[in-house]
């Protein structure tokens, strides 16, 4: 369900915003901003973190993020950004 | 070097533009939006693609996609939308 629950998503994002800010806006250019990104691709990105095909890059960071999270919760919040 | 050379990149973005848009606004959410992303992102992304670090997804079309393109230029060219 790529709708989410974008107010149950804000309270799971602390996370996040330690490298994509707060707004969706990312403190460094490593870091993809995601304000206003799909929320569909924004799911599709942190299932693609969990099942393990995205390797390199953030990876490393990125993988035990993703298998702790609800994505449609995360993805909701951001594209509301 | 990710300053890349945005006039340069435009024209080679006509194949992009068919998914993500000619502003970077993409057609679709299972794109993603790559207008206003940092380009320092934008040319990892494409380089992880090239690499094989990308599976799933649209990693089909993206791989020869960007085996087949300069990424500092179309990096360049988005970053600035």
């Amino acid at each position: 369900n790529a709708e989410g629950d974008a107010a149950a998503g804000a309270g799971k994002v602390a996370l996040c915003a330690a490298c994509h800010g707060m707004d969706g806006k990312s403190i460094a250019s490593i870091y993809p901003n995601l304000a206003g990104q799909w929320a569909a691709y924004l799911e599709n990105s942190l299932k693609a973190y969990r099942a393990g095909e995205r390797s390199g890059g953030m990876s490393a960071m990125m993988t035990p993020q993703a298998t702790n999270l609800s994505d449609e919760d995360i993805a909701a919040y951001y594209s509301q950004q």
